[in-house]
């Protein structure tokens, strides 16, 4: 594997930081995953704005065009030979004294890596537990590099015997590890709304819009827990998997155990998206 | 300056780290702050201590001894010449592949930076702000490199002109971006519990061992916001910058807007706890 490193292209294992980055010392830095599908790119400049907007709310100024960073991650799939797989563009505050003040730092880096998808993200079904608390602060809904809290969230899962683990505030579904949540309710396709501190969600936006042109009922709005144990339908979504199926809500089959209709439906449809809509 | 990267001291300009290392990555990892005076160190063993808890929790093995860890601290203190400083252990969980998987990864990581002391520390007088929503996870109390959440309210209070942002729950005073709370009130010191999700700081473990022995009654209990406004004293903690007066709170003075007695006295034995026990 090669990973494009500030724009040179080079062997991950001979790719460093400074150890006196931010990224590495703060957790202070943005990233973006993206799926790569026949060799083009899912909404790579909805990826590249959502980007912006985290640095911008991050004070972090961004010294690339996005055409420059497009143009990176298009290198990198090509370098690595990867025509399907999961892109990763991070970018870090830079290199600063050990002090927890980003204003004392130098320029930012981007780092681009690349990896072969494993298996085929359709029709995939997981079981969801409660995963703890989600770590609301004042800058929820922005993918950083202090991503800890996520990842614990999947270990505790799987530590529990579930696949996933969902992040919740106080009585609230908020979003699950690495992906939203909708759960079908009453014929209703409903999302936790971006005020619960989840992430504004590629795949959430695509299944939105989907669910709008198959003239399904479709709203962001609050999700109770107790939504979960009573819904029809609960699905996942990510930019990288699609739409998978959550068949298992704490030990309990969701509605009939397998994947509704809802899920299949829109299951199809995000595929058909990322498969006629993915840009070079 | 020069630092130590597991075991090998180099220049800090020099020293990097493989850019999939999860600590990058993930903000996967730990750090302990220390004060290094005259040479020696405060409470090493201590710090040492909730690492290792910490890398427990996280099910993060360490591949050093607590004894080969303390040797390194020594040895980047001395390369350095900084006989007066602030000293930084970090472990990273190390490197593997881009996915939020601890179990895919090789070796951790450790790094040592110190830097020299800037003003001293006893004396300091801070203002203080509410600064926004602790990030409590089911991993609360760990000094992780997920930091942002704690960067980010030390710089949104200082954009308001003050000096420390208080990290909050719900109407709860947690901790400050990094220090711990202390607010004297009826004559009583408390300082939030441990179950608010604050670092079990060493400082803070230090102040309560003073007062006891002091004969002052201290108290680890909830600690409502409101009693910030009616408090007699407010002081932070921290083992690298001792016991720091907050003068002001939202703008009004507290108490008297002068370091109070209490305060006084506990900075004034915190000092002289570093100057005689710290160890080589």
């Amino acid at each position: 594997m090669v990973v494009n490193l500030n724009g040179v292209i080079l062997p991950a294992e001979e790719a460093r930081i400074p150890v006196l980055d931010h990224g590495l010392l703060y957790g202070d830095g943005l990233f973006e995953t993206l799926a790569v599908r026949e060799g083009r790119f899912f909404r790579l400049e909805a990826h590249l704005r959502r980007l912006a907007e985290g640095a911008g709310r991050l004070e972090l100024p961004l010294p690339w065009s996005p055409g420059a960073l497009a143009e990176a991650v298009r290198e990198t799939a090509r370098a690595n030979g990867v025509r399907d797989g999961v892109l990763r563009l991070t970018v870090t505050r830079g290199e600063g004294p050990p002090l927890p003040d980003p204003s004392l730092c130098a320029a930012p880096s981007f780092l681009v890596t690349v990896r072969p998808a494993g298996s085929a993200p359709s029709g995939r079904t997981v079981s969801l537990c409660a995963g703890g608390a989600h770590p609301r602060t004042f800058i929820p809904g922005l993918k950083t590099l202090s991503y800890l809290p996520f990842q614990q969230a999947r270990q505790a899962a799987r530590q529990r015997g579930f696949d996933e683990g969902l992040l919740v505030h106080g009585d609230r579904a908020v979003e699950a590890s690495t992906s939203n949540l909708f759960v079908v309710r009453q014929g209703e396709l409903l999302t936790p709304d971006l005020g619960s501190g989840c992430l504004a969600g590629i795949g959430r936006e695509a299944v939105l819009e989907l669910a709008g042109r198959a003239g399904l009922a479709a709203r962001e709005t609050e999700v109770p827990l107790e939504w979960l144990a009573d819904a029809e339908e609960v699905f996942l979504t990510s930019s990288v998997s699609g739409v998978v199926a959550v068949i298992r809500w704490e030990g309990a089959p969701v509605g009939s155990g397998e994947p509704g209709e809802v899920t299949r439906r829109m299951s199809a449809a995000f595929e058909e998206l990322v498969r006629t809509t993915s840009e070079e």
